[in-house]
């Protein structure tokens, strides 16, 4: 089994999961196959919807003697002919449905092993919310217990290890660390179907969190029986690889159709709000005259078009950085899952889902209502401004929001308060305070907001501004007669270097401007936009700023002057000994290289690759983070972009 | 032409509009046919999207000797192979794209009657958002003298009028009112496109609300160039009925791909975000890999599919009076949209947008952020608690926001206060104060919020809090300490006495639970539920409360009291002579047979039918307001429920 992140946005990760029987793009969806009544086929589901990966349910399998042969005979494969990767069940939704089921725990990861599963599941115990922690303890013991013993005969088969824990913060998170620490593949969040079934989305995102940050990064996660794609895109922001549906079925027995906003019945439709193929070709009032198995067959196909479709939509959005876009454009449809949003505002996991928030995104920050403010990307603005930026002098003048970037739009009044006094220059902007030598980063230039916004922003701008100016000497821009409040200064302040020392601080740590401009310094901007393309230091080229996202490109010059004066582990990649000649070719770093990483390195961040005994070797582009560099045994780490020569 | 509202919700409608070649459903979207090139003919566009209408241009026609020649002797029908109504454009966007066009406006008018079309467009003088309210003057002054000769060379042709006007409020609301005046069928608002495509949404909001608050309610009204779906939800929900998309064809030669949110590019696509026929057959680097003229046509197929979908979204909204969740969800996706919201808290759009807003609706009220509190029911609760409900004691006890119905929640609390003291009990709900009575009344039970809100609500209900409280004697429920600060009081109120009279002064209007119960009341319960059911005053059945609602169903029992106590016009539709005998024999009281209405008559709202004399005749429930009842020459006014015998 391989797993690899090719892209990522939020927590949100589109990877490349590969078993002997082929690979899979995630996030991605697998529809419950259920062996005994195939409404639609594997093969059909392949054809119609682009389905990459199904499940099947190996107790049902087990229990039957035909199936049982057919497939200990011929496979899984065979059995529900599809050649793609299949993952089975073990039964434990069974146990949870009606009580018990009738099969050793040991046995049934056998029986998924012997009939070729690809990711076979163990027979957790499913924890229920509203048992009690002391149940919830015993049932994630025994479940730790069978899948140390299920490991054991797993073969070939990537195992499914399932987290359990109940509604219980800590035993979520226990219960994950604890399952990670042994030889599992693959992790499903389980006990989660009672939370999803009655709207307990806050509950079902604290599940996913604590599960997710005791889990090993590097690994599949499965939301397990998660079938409706109302709650996908935030799940994918949180971290979830993978889900099931037999929704899709359920729902269509039951004359019901699944929509991204929710679920409608057929019979409450004057018209199919949908453009499916199932939904062009037909009219609400055909469909609701067709005999009975040809209309639950008619939904099904829907209900699959509509999940595979959201799938998409999530991938989509992953590719070009708007993940919390459509997460908050879903979220809106009901008032349950914005409850889950406010989970999301607790600072534990700011800080958690900050960590995998890449440095900046092909498109712009949309504002969509009030959960924008309260992205982990604004969460890290804020503490960086608070970490890394220094005020140049002891007033500062504050301008509010306007057009961007800033330095163009309050150009005039810049000059007149610069020939006149050394003030530092703020925008109060919708994103929280923004200086203005930092106008042109992302997202404080790419950013979208209406002219008004709501109060809760408002509110939370208000705070993050207080903290920041924090016993420094705050004047609002008034007009002229602001100019005559401020004492006059004849020190004159080049605006360009002040911009690149802020950026760089910004963007690569404390000191960094001191470290890479210490000589005569040439800023080379653009001829057509006037902006700074690429900055000497000693006619040594250093760093160029990109004009999309404002932050600099590292060139190896300037590697040298941060690798030199900012201390291990800073900016490093450390890799393995025998990864060096190939760096030293030119090939980027593949994960399981590396050895160590500065943790506090984000995803798409210019960083250093040096070997193990600090040699810089080159510059290079993170894709991973950290923890991920340091978990994942497939894919690419970082992307090298310059070599020493 | 014939045009008749079937179902409504917010300010959007959904009708019936019935020309000579057929009946199309609105909402509805035109296609634009290019005569000269059709990518896609009407024909597949009606067996692929269900296009029932489609509009092409008479000027392109008119110029082209060939084309002219075959319009004029088969007509425009057989010219563009189409049996559906037919709308034709004028040449006005083409004189506002190139400066002038080349032919005469009554020529033009009298062209599109000889071809036979449906629906023809005055050549209006097409007003641009950035000129001068004098030349604006000027273009809708031209604008209507070209109207008035129009409609006298119209034949059996219906006419569209342009409702021009530029940004200026005032002036749109003049021209659409002078328009109304004329013999005019078909109302397009125009001068939008250069708004739509600079995403000035706020004065696109404000182009359509003013034309709308000037022009006759009774017909259909177009939103002219608005192709793009991201704008259909609002538009209609302001009550556009029409819509017109070249948009299709357009975006599709620029590999431009359409979708509810926005507009993706193919290229920047590695998933097709999408389920429609076309991006469920393909894959996104399969249409990339398209040869040119392959490629343009699939993806005007896409966009229409989306198209048509979201109108077909649209309708489904409607009837299950969910339109504002709609809009509230999709706006979420565009700041500016978001923007546009904010014009519509403005006490004078909320004024006018509560008229058309029903009394209750089929689902509950769903909260999707800050802009729900600003709805123009919310308004209309406001509104109607100030002056329609009147506190029984002199102190109020106020709980928070709890779970539905209140009466039920706080139940213990409300029998320990109540077995002290007399004192109204009111809950500072998320939708605004709520008077435990009126607790089971649309939607103050048939709605669902997030445990938390946001800022902004919490302002706007404090406000609203402050309002209905100010001057009165409030004390916020404590736990037990608080029933010591009440003074004890041996008079006992009856709570189901106390709620029939609340919720029928909030339905009927103040004095009206003074005129329905005199005697001797008897009030029947569902023995499931335990809710109020059936009213009887001195044994006359007259009232029913509805499970659904929470409101009243009026009894002709309860009408004659009304009848007698409140003055004409209140509650009454007054119908024509004509048209007694058909009311008599329980016949609906359809909207050309309206002679007067009480204005405070909503939507859905119960009524007394009466005659020219004001004769009690029946009861009913309206479909439209009075505007509309007053203006509509087609279809039903009062369902007509029970009759005087």
């Amino acid at each position: 089994m391989k797993f690899e992140i090719k892209d990522r946005d939020a927590a949100g990760r589109l990877c490349k999961f590969t078993t002997k029987n082929g690979t899979v793009t995630t996030p991605n969806l697998m529809p419950v196959i259920n062996p005994n009544k195939m409404l639609i086929t594997p093969k059909e589901m392949k054809k119609l919807f682009g389905t990459e990966m199904v499940i099947t349910n190996s107790y049902i399998i087990h229990k039957d003697n035909k199936l049982r042969e057919k497939a200990l005979n011929d496979g899984v494969h065979k059995l529900i002919d599809f050649d793609g990767p299949i993952m089975t069940d073990s039964g434990t939704f069974q146990s949870y449905v009606y009580g018990d089921v009738n099969v050793d725990p040991i046995e049934i990861v056998q029986f998924q092993r012997d009939i070729g599963s690809d990711v076979g599941t163990i027979l957790d115990v499913f924890g229920t919310p509203d048992q009690t922690k002391t149940k919830a303890e015993r049932g994630i013991k025994e479940t730790l217990k069978r899948a140390k013993q299920s490991v054991r005969v797993k073969g070939k088969m990537a195992l499914a290890c399932t987290v359990q824990g109940s509604i219980y913060p800590e035993l979520r998170e226990l219960c994950a660390k604890k399952l990670s620490s042994i030889d599992g593949d693959f992790f499903p969040i389980g006990g989660v179907v009672p939370l999803m079934e009655n709207q307990r989305y806050s509950d079902l995102v604290k599940s996913i969190l604590y599960s997710k940050r005791g889990l090993n990064p590097s690994k599949p996660v499965h939301l397990f029986g998660a079938g409706h794609p109302l709650i996908f895109p935030l799940a994918v922001a949180l971290g979830c690889d993978f889900f099931d549906s037999s929704a899709y079925v359920k729902y269509a027995n039951d004359r019901r159709m699944i929509f991204s906003w929710g679920t409608e019945k057929l019979d409450d439709l004057i018209e199919l709000p949908c453009n499916c193929p199932i939904c062009s070709k037909h009219t609400a009032s055909e469909l609701k005259k067709m005999d009975k198995k040809e209309v639950v067959l008619q939904l099904a196909k829907h209900n699959l078009y509509v999940s595979f479709a959201e799938i998409k939509k999530i991938k989509s959005a992953i590719a070009n950085g708007s993940l919390w876009e459509l997460v908050e454009r879903r979220v809106s449809a009901n008032p349950y899952l914005l409850e889950a949003m406010q989970e999301l505002q607790k600072e534990e996991h700011k800080v958690w889902l900050e960590q995998s928030e890449t440095t900046s995104k092909n498109k712009a920050l949309f504002y969509t209502g009030n959960n924008t403010i309260h992205r982990p990307i604004v969460y890290r603005c804020r503490q960086r401004l608070l970490d890394r930026y220094k005020p140049l002098f002891g007033n500062t003048v504050v301008f509010p929001e306007g057009k961007k970037p800033y330095s163009k739009y309050y150009a005039k009044q810049k000059d007149e308060i610069k020939s006149k006094a050394n003030v530092n220059i703020l925008i109060n902007s919708y994103l929280g305070p923004v200086p203005i030598e930092l106008d042109e980063m992302y997202p404080f230039a790419q950013s979208v907001f209406p002219k008004k916004i709501d109060e809760e922003t408002k509110t939370e701008v208000a705070k993050m501004f207080e903290k920041f100016t924090k016993n420094k000497n705050v004047i609002f821009w008034e007009g002229k007669k602001t100019l005559d409040k401020l004492s006059s200064s004849k020190k004159k302040i080049d605006e360009d270097i002040a911009r690149i020392s802020a950026v760089s601080n910004m963007q690569f740590g404390k000191g960094a401007s001191k470290s890479l401009f210490d000589g005569k310094i040439d800023i080379i901007k653009s001829k057509k936009t006037g902006k700074i393309r690429n900055i000497y230091n000693n006619e040594n080229h250093v760093l160029s700023m990109r004009a999309g996202d404002g932050f600099f490109t590292l060139k190896i010059d300037g590697a040298k002057r941060l690798h030199k004066s900012l201390k291990y582990p800073k900016l490093r990649v450390t890799i393995d000994n025998d990864a060096v000649p190939f760096v030293k070719e030119g090939k980027s770093v593949f994960a399981k290289f590396v050895v160590d990483c500065d943790s506090e390195l984000r995803p798409f961040d210019e960083c250093l690759i040096v070997d193990e005994k600090d040699h810089l070797l080159a510059v290079g582009r993170t894709l991973l983070n950290r923890d991920e560099m340091l978990s994942f045994e497939y894919g690419m780490a970082v992307k090298n972009r310059e070599n020493i020569k």
